[in-house]
Order: C-alpha cells, then structure tokens, then sequence
C-alpha cells in the first residue's frame, strides 16, 4: 500500500517499545514531512549512541566507550570522588539511576544489574551483572548494599536473591521501603502497597 | 547525567508525536540495548524513506521520488487502469488513503490536502494542495468529488470550504457521513454523534 521505504519505516519503528503499528504511522508521517536535516538528526543520533556508549565494564551504567571503566570516565558518578564508596546502590537499568540522583539522597556508588530475574522471559541470574557485583563487592570496601530494584515481581524476586546470595559476607544488605506515594490517599491505596506500608511502619519521635 | 550520545537521542526522540519524555528514555535505552545491525536498520530506515520518498506532484500522496507523478509509477493506485477517474477522493493525509483502501469500497482516485484548514496552528487555504485540486478537477473528467476530512473541527472547516469552492462548477460534491461507529452502543454515543446520526437518517427499503 505504501512505498517499500515508508512501509519499513513503519515496521522498524514498530519494532520499538511502546509504539504500536497507528503510533509507528504517526511518527513515519511525521517524519516523512520533517526537513531532512532534522530527520536525519534522529538517524544520526541513533548510529551515534550504537557507536559511542557502552556499558562500563565496572558498574554496568552507561558510558563512554572511550573508557573502559567508567571510573576513568571523567564525567561519570563513579569517577567523583566525592561519592562515599562504602555505599553501593544495585539497580535494574541505568534509567534507574537517574531516577535516585533526582532525589539527591544518595551520596555512594552504584551497580547496574541489566535487568531482573524473569523466568519467563528467560532471565536468570546468570544472565544479570550478579558475578560482577560480587566481585565488585570483594575488591571495594563496600560495607552496605542498597537493593533499589523495582518493587514488583521481577524485582522482588531479585532482591530475595541477592539478599540471601549476599547474607554471609558480613555486610548489610538493605532494601528500598516499599509504601504509600507522598500526597497520595489511603482511600485509594491498593491493598498491598496499604499493607506494606503497615508492614513497613517506623516509630514516630517527638 | 547521561553521557551526551545518549541524552542527544532521547531529546530527538522526544520530538516525535506521541512519545514523552520517558517514553523517549525508554527507547533509547531498548535501542541501546539492541544488537548494533538492529538499530542501525531504523537509522538507515529514516534516511532512506526521506531520499527516496516524495509526494506526488499531482495526487499528494507519497510516492517513488523517481517518479515526479504516481501515474507513472507502476505500482501506485493512481497509475492502475481499474479505478474510476470520475470519482476523486479528497483526503487530509496519506494515511487516510490506506484506512479507505481497506474498506475495499471505493474505486475511484484520491487527492491528498497535505492537511487541514486550522487557523490556530496557521494552516489556511494556501497551506494545501487546493490549488493543485481546482487543476486536477479541470483536466480531468471528474464527476463528483467526495470529500472525505475528519469528522472534526478542522475537517468539517476544510469540508465547508471545499463545498462552497466547488459548488459552482457543476460537479457533485458529497461528504462521508457520520453517525453510530457500527458495532456501537446508543447508550454511550456522544450527543454530537447521535444527532449527526439522527440527522443523517436514511430511508428503510423493505
């Protein structure tokens, strides 16, 4: 119906994420009426982040492939000496990071996982960045470990593991608290986020 | 916080329509995560739709750029010898084209606007191709002219327009109706399209 370059426009853009094939046809047409110059900034940007950015062969964040550690990386969170190293943040993807560094709440180092233990889509811990972080934890002087995966089943699941695979070394091992949003409702709360929240109460000290 | 290359491609995905701010994050990241060959495909997939892609010099809808009319181009449905060229379509985009070439209802040949009448967004009569209809309308034997516009502001707009444009020179000009999507439910009809669909009424021949 279209010609063959729109039509695999179309398809590789309905490859991504989120995009549905009426989305993947938005954005072709989009595309189609943009300058070319501007299109061709998308395109560019793409094969530039492929050729670019890599994942430091350290802490899994990504970063420059010009370092193959982000500690050498001179813009990297790992390179600053100012971030306290016997904390360590393990996290499901990069993304995640920023996320914690919005908060300005945490001032140690973090691990990048690529993922979380999901037997159905075939992710064991194998196929995560768990032997790196042991080994990480072994070299640095790391004394706790954050476990800031998502709180769903996936990330639950890999927290459990990492819990247990980390209770003998001596160090702690904490987890994000789950709860109520702030400025959310109880009303609304669903009923196991309300009863984590319960689960998860603190002493209140006037 | 990211490095460059990457906050680079976020921010251009973030222009296309539809995608947000973390929907961009989050292709970027997939497209990170894809093997190399695979995320190149879509770059070279913009590049060549906007080499290789051109509107028609006479329909407006995309064509071969090798071709400056579709008529020429075998494989376009201007060029066929089995639609009716006494009945022209008039469409606001190229997609519109496929959604009325899937009913498998309409025979004729189709002209695209390249938009709609939209003062807000500075789009007026001139900003389309009805200059390029009026032509059209002259050298060929057109008979009726559907104008087949959202059923939206814009398009009633542009539809009004049309019709008054074209009432003069002897031709039918009609507009798809509107009224009840088939499958629908009185109950939860808007009163905006109920009363279309009232007004549209047709006799029951039994």
């Amino acid at each position: 119906m279209y010609p063959i370059p729109v039509q695999t426009l179309i398809d590789e853009l309905g490859r991504l994420p989120g995009v549905g094939p009426k989305s993947a046809q938005r954005i072709a047409f989009h595309l189609l009426k943009l300058p070319v110059d501007d299109a061709n900034r998308l395109a560019r940007a793409i094969a530039e982040v492929k050729e670019t950015v890599r994942a430091c062969e350290r802490c899994y964040n990504v970063t420059d492939a010009a370092y193959p550690g982000c500690v050498d990386d001179p813009t990297s969170l790992c390179s600053s000496d100012r971030r306290d190293t016997s904390l360590l943040c393990v996290v499901e993807e990069p993304r995640d990071i920023v996320a914690i560094e919005r908060t300005g709440e945490f001032k140690g180092r973090y691990h990048v996982l690529q993922g979380a233990i999901s037997p159905i889509d075939g992710v064991g811990p194998d196929q995560l960045r768990v032997k790196e972080l042991l080994l990480r934890i072994g070299e640095d002087d790391v004394e706790e470990v954050i476990i800031c995966t998502n709180p769903n089943i996936e990330g639950e699941a890999t927290a459990m593991f990492l819990a247990r695979l980390l209770k003998d070394i001596g160090i702690t091992v904490s987890r994000i608290a789950s709860g109520l949003p702030v400025g959310g409702d109880l009303e609304y709360a669903d009923e196991l986020t309300l009863g984590r929240a319960l689960e998860g109460r603190r002493a209140l000290e006037a």
